[in-house]
Parts: C-alpha cells; sequence; structure tokens
C-alpha cells in the first residue's frame, strides 16, 4: 500500500518555514509498511488544492492532508477536500455544541466564526480532536482512503496515533517494519558502505541508507516482516553484523547521541570529566550537559578563550604559546593537565584550534585543531585539520573531542 | 507570475530527510516578485514525476526542478522532465568530452556510466555546473519555463544566480521586493503583532510575517515596488517604526543574532565580558564566540557545573549555597561578581538554574533561572522561570542573559 501527503497552508510555501509533519507520519506509515510515494505543498488556493486531493487519490490508496482546517476564510481544506471528492458539507449540530462547551470552559464565548468548524463531508467519519477545535476526518471513497488532520502537531499526532494508525494497521495487514540506527565516527560514507554493503544487501526484507549528519555517518536500518518479532530480530541481526564489522568506529548502536554514550561509558566506571575548550567556546561543555543527570560526571569546564586566560586559568607555561602558539599539541596537554589538575577529575579534554574564517596560516591552516587528553595513564594529544565553515569546524572539533574522550575510556 | 518547485529525488521522501532547497529558491524568486503557488516533493517513480512535471507546467508559469540529475539509474529526471514535455533527449558530444576531461584533472577515468549526464531536452539551453558533473537545463515551451537544476545546493545555487535568476528578473519586469528583518526578546507574539499590526496593515504593499522562534520574535517584512530604491525605502520605513514602537524590545533591525548584537555593543566601547555558567553547561560562550573575531571582547568563561566547582573557581561562599541553594539570586550575583574578579573584565554575566526534567520543588520548579550581572555600576540579578523541555530552557536561559547583558550595556 502506499500513500501521499499533502500540507495545507501559504505560509509552507514561504522562505522561512516548511512541513515538518510529513517527516513523523512517513515515519508512521513506513513502520507499517505503507510507503509515502509523494508530498505536495500547497496554499491557501483553492483550486490547486482541490486538483491536488483529486489526483493523489486517482494515483494512490491513502492521501493524508494536514492543516487548513482553522476558523477563518484562508482554512479552506474542508470545502476544497470536500469538492475533491465530489460531496456535500454537512452541518453538525453536536459539533457546534461541544464547541461552545469549550469555549465556555476557557471563560469565552464562541465567536461566530468557529460554526466553520463544525462542517464535515457527507459520509466521513469524524476524528475527534480532545487538543484543539477542528475535528479531523476519515472518508473511504471507492476504496481509497482520505485523511484530513488539523495542521499543528500537538493535535494531529494524538489523533493520528489513537485514531488512523489502528485502522492503516488492519488494512496494511501484516507487514511491520523495526528500525536500528548505528552512529559512526572516523570514518567517511564511502568507506562505510564499502564495508556495509555487502552484509545489508545480502537481506532482501531490509532497507538500509546511509547518511553524513555534520560529523557522523548514520546507518539507518528498517527491517520488514510480517510480525514484529521477526522484523526486530532482522533488524538486530543486521545491526550486529555490521557493528562487528565496523568496530570501534560505531559509536551509537540505538540511535544515541555522542555526548549520551560519553555520559554512560563515565557512569557506568564511576568516573569523572572537567574539559579545557579554545576555539568550542563552551561548546562541549553544553552538549555533555545537554545529557539529564550529567552532573554526576560532568565536574567544570574553562572557557579559555585568551591566552592571559589559559595562563592564568590552567597554568598553562607562557613559554609554551611564545614556543609553539597557543594552537598547539603542547599547549592542548597543558590544558588538559591543567583543569584535571584544578577540577580533581578522573579524565580531562581539551580543544585549540583556528574555527577561522580568519586566522589560518600555511603551517596551520583555519580548521587545524589539536585535542588534549589527560588521565591516569598519562596524557596526550591529536592534531586534526577539518573541513567545512566555523559553524561547522567547531561542530567537528566537538565531535572529535567527545569521539577521542570515548576511545580513551573504553581502552583503559 | 507564479512558480511550481519540484523536489526529485526519494530519500525525500522519508521520515529523515525533506527538501530544503526550495526554502533558499523561494526567497529569491519571491525578491523578484514571483510567488510559489505549489512544492512537490516526488521521488524515483517515472510516472508520478512526469505527471507532475505536466501538470505544473499547466498551472504555473514557471517550474523548476531539483535533483534527479545524476549517473545512476535513480537519476530520472532528464527522461521524466523530456517525456513531460514531449520532446526527445539529445547527446551532447562536447558534454560527455568536458565529462571526460574533468574527471582526468581528477586522476581518474571517467565511468561509461556518467555519459547519461551528456543527455539534454532536445531544444533546452543547457546551464553549466562548474561544481559538480550534472548540467542544468532551461527550456521554453510555449511561454512556460522548465528550469532543471541539481539537487546539492552548492551546485544548483550558483547555477540559479547565474543562469537562471537575470533571466527571471527580465521576465518577472518592474516587481521588485526587499526585506527587512526585526528580532524582538522579552515580548509575545501577540503583544507584538498587537502593537505591529496598526503600522504595516497599513501598507497595502508589504507583507509582514511574525513567527515566534524559540525565544524570540521576528518581524519580517518583505515591501513590494517596481524598483529597487521604492521597494528598499518602504522596508526602511516599515522597519523604522516597528522599531520605534516596539523599543528597547528590538534587539536587532538586520536579522542579526543576539550575540552578533552583543558583540557589536562590547566592540563599539572597548569592553570585554567573561561568563559563568552553570545550568547552560557553556551555551553561552559557545553563542558568543560563534561571531567571527570574539575574541577581541569575550576573555573567558567558568562552566562551574558542580557546588564545589562555584566555590573553588568563583569563590562563592559556601555559606550562600548552604543559606540560599545554588539556584538562587545570590548564588548567581556571586558568580557574576566572582568571573569579574578573576577575568578582569569590564562585565560579567552568570546564570544558575533547574533545566530538568529532574531538580524541581514547589518553590523553584523546573525552568527556574537566576542571571547574575556584574559590573562597574554594581551587581544584580533576575529571577525567570522559563517555559519548555531541558533543550528549550537551557536555550531560553542563553537568550535571556545574553538579551540581559545587552540591557546592561546599552543603560550605561
Amino acid at each position: 500500500m502506499n500513500a501521499e501527503i499533502i500540507a495545507i497552508g501559504s505560509e509552507l510555501l514561504t522562505p522561512t518555514k516548511t512541513d515538518t509533519n510529513s517527516l513523523w507520519l512517513t515515519e508512521k506509515l513506513n513502520d507499517i509498511g505503507i510507503e509515502v510515494m509523494l508530498k505536495t505543498i500547497v496554499g491557501d488556493d483553492g483550486a490547486r488544492l482541490e486538483e491536488t486531493v483529486r489526483d493523489a487519490l486517482r494515483r494512490s490508496d491513502i492521501v493524508i492532508t494536514t492543516g487548513g482546517l482553522g476558523p477563518t476564510e484562508d482554512d479552506i481544506t474542508r470545502k476544497c477536500t470536500a469538492d475533491a471528492v465530489g460531496r456535500e458539507l454537512e452541518f453538525h449540530n453536536d459539533i457546534e455544541n461541544h464547541l461552545r462547551e469549550r469555549f465556555k470552559a476557557w471563560g469565552r464565548e464562541m465567536p461566530e466564526i468557529n460554526k466553520r468548524q463544525a462542517f464535515v463531508i457527507a459520509g466521513a467519519e469524524i476524528l475527534p480532536n480532545p487538543h484543539g477545535s477542528a475535528v479531523g476526518m476519515l472518508l473511504d471513497q471507492g476504496g481509497k482512503l482520505l485523511i484530513v488532520l488539523p495542521g499543528p502537531p500537538r493535535e494531529n499526532k494524538p489523533m493520528f496515533t489513537e485514531h488512523v494508525l489502528p485502522r492503516l494497521q488492519a488494512l496494511a495487514g501484516e507487514t511491520v517494519v523495526r528500525r536500528r540506527l548505528l552512529r559512526v565516527s572516523g570514518l567517511g560514507e564511502s568507506a562505510v558502505d564499502e564495508i556495509a554493503a555487502p552484509i545489508y544487501s545480502s537481506y532482501g526484507n531490509v532497507q538500509t541508507s546511509i547518511l553524513f549528519n555534520k560529523s557522523e555517518v548514520e546507518l539507518h536500518i528498517a527491517a520488514r516482516a510480517n510480525s514484529e518479532i521477526a522484523a526486530q530480530g532482522t533488524a538486530d541481526e543486521v545491526a550486529d553484523k555490521l557493528n562487528a564489522a565496523l568496530g570501534k568506529a560505531v559509536f551509537a548502536t540505538n540511535g544515541e547521541t555522542m555526548e549520551e554514550v560519553v555520559g554512560s561509558l563515565l557512569r557506568e566506571r564511576g568516573e569523572t570529566l572537567s574539559t579545557a575548550e579554545s576555539c568550542t567556546g563552551g561548546l562541549i561543555g553544553y552538549r555533555l550537559t545537554e545529557v539529564p543527570g550529567s552532573s554526576a560526571y560532568f565536574i567544570e569546564g574553562a572557557i579559555t578563550y585568551s591566552n592571559d586566560a589559559k595562563i592564568r586559568e590552567l597554568g598553562v607555561e607562557p613559554a609554551i604559546i611564545e614556543e609553539h602558539g597557543a594552537v598547539s599539541s603542547e599547549c592542548a596537554e597543558a590544558m588538559a593537565d591543567g583543569i584535571r589538575k584544578r577540577s580533581g577529575t578522573d579524565h580531562a579534554i581539551s580543544v585549540t584550534g583556528i574555527a577561522g574564517p580568519d586566522g589560518g596560516s600555511e603551517d596551520k591552516p583555519v580548521g587545524t585543531v589539536f585535542i588534549g587528553y589527560s588521565g591516569a595513564k598519562g596524557t596526550k594529544s591529536i592534531r586534526l585539520v577539518l573541513p567545512g565553515d566555523r559553524y561547522l569546524i567547531r561542530w567537528r572539533t566537538s565531535q572529535a573531542a567527545l569521539d577521542y574522550i570515548r576511545r580513551q575510556i573504553m581502552s583503559r
């Protein structure tokens, strides 16, 4: 079975807004084996909307619209979907009464304009909306399903989950999709694919997609079977094989973020971490503390952006900066030692580099970064030259630093 | 004149990826007075793509496709667009030769599969692609324009700007759109609209949209006129009036970020800043240093996540934490004083709060945040209770802290 999604609203045709409802809907549809074949984004334009709905119902088994169910004149979905299927709109007194009561409960009189929301396509099932004033609709039109949902995610998600999904599941039959997400650091997209392709391509019922996301490669595994257990079993089997083949480069086997993985490793071991950041300006600390409960292992960080601060706060010898520069392995190691000594943590990580756009030289071009580590077994550092603009260089530096600490903790 | 955009590629119909090319294209089209009426996202599905292109050319003046021009079998755009307009594909020896030379320059033999990229719709103008192997196409089909662009932004943006935009500009004629973006902090969406609506609604040729973005209200002003000077003049006039009416809540009048605004204020005055962060974990430092050249005014930051670190690094009296807790105005002020004293900066800002999901109490629920400021004129603090999840509370805290320092610098 296949589906089309139509997102309705002129604001979705501006340079600043895009339809995101369809991403969540696509995942839910894919999970029960329904593929999305086409998406349309249409404004408050009656003729185009009607044509779009009619074409979609001709081409696809299931058509889902989102948005355009508000009470104003711009909200044309009721009228245009009804016209597209050649049916009338019927007024429902019970919906009007229900709306009046809701408004009363909020201490307000219902504006007369909201009566528009009591119209429903003749023959359609009404999908209640406990989170807003627009009801949804579900219509079987000659074996094709037209599903009309409100636009706000907090309204359409529960409506879809409670009233639409079970219906589609029954129609779609036995097909079940289960997913796994592996994340890989330190290997490029094509290197990952070279290792992964011989494994995943031997499964006919598994769809694997490889995405590069700022600084990591994501392996999305979707296994299809006729039972939950079979689908999950296949997804797990593929994930395990890929994990074994890719080795330490796999940092997450269930979609965890790098900061969650580092946090789990520290928590398991009852160990602590501190950070000393120059070019990332606090990003590593920010990411580490994005994990709830990170206060159990993250003690403190120093953002030593100026050379003075590196000397004053971390005890970096001025001679190191004079001889090797602030962007050097010597400085990175002194920074890591300095913050570890000051905070008394088990591990410390530091970064110093040139994020650009200025400040690069022939020796140390923009993107040159040194990452330092200090721990019970000693102090070390690596040098990287990272591509991208300032934003990406800083993000990739934070990712490389977190990956470096991950590997240090695991190798102890 | 109006346009439709068709994004091509099965990956754009998955739960993890969405079409973003169209946002940039929409802005460029809007700027010359062309409205985007509909967007379609279609996979590697020949029949649907051909139908979509044909329908779009019937409905709209300009049809732009992105993607599907690669060398593999999945890349069906050439064939399907040609079929949609009832024309043949023609092989171009010069394109093949050019491709072979490019591959040679990279030290590689051109794979035979890439010959596919030398086919062009009969009668179409070839749009050169200096950044990739897929040429674009532009076809006048009975007064309608079909424009076929590659998918990667670094290929389609320069191609559009250099070869398509001047053409469309000539067609679109006199209409010019000029934009201004005001950003507002500390006022809600409806409060902004109440003040702004009487101003912008008195201009017939100005479109204003109000968006709420995590922690700020954005006022997008688009003025339309028949000359650049007139459009810019109207946009500036509306922006000036809105700025005057909204007062200090407007922190940016040309779309600058809060961190850029704070940076400019410090730079103008030749003053310096340090930060002491608890619940934001480094986010404020990260945002401040996202601005190139921020080392001129941002000296250092302390991420004092644990109470120990607050005492050890910032000299917060243990008694303050015992009596008032680490989340208190007293602690926030002591943190700001501590980092200012240590770093010797003109200004210092501090935050301490409860980002959740745990840690809240009746007295201090999740979202409770204290922001401290220390400067030549003294020390002060504010208490906020911010809504949202952990991510949003931390983002909003960083925004409120940057706004607080902005107001302090300006009021001196």
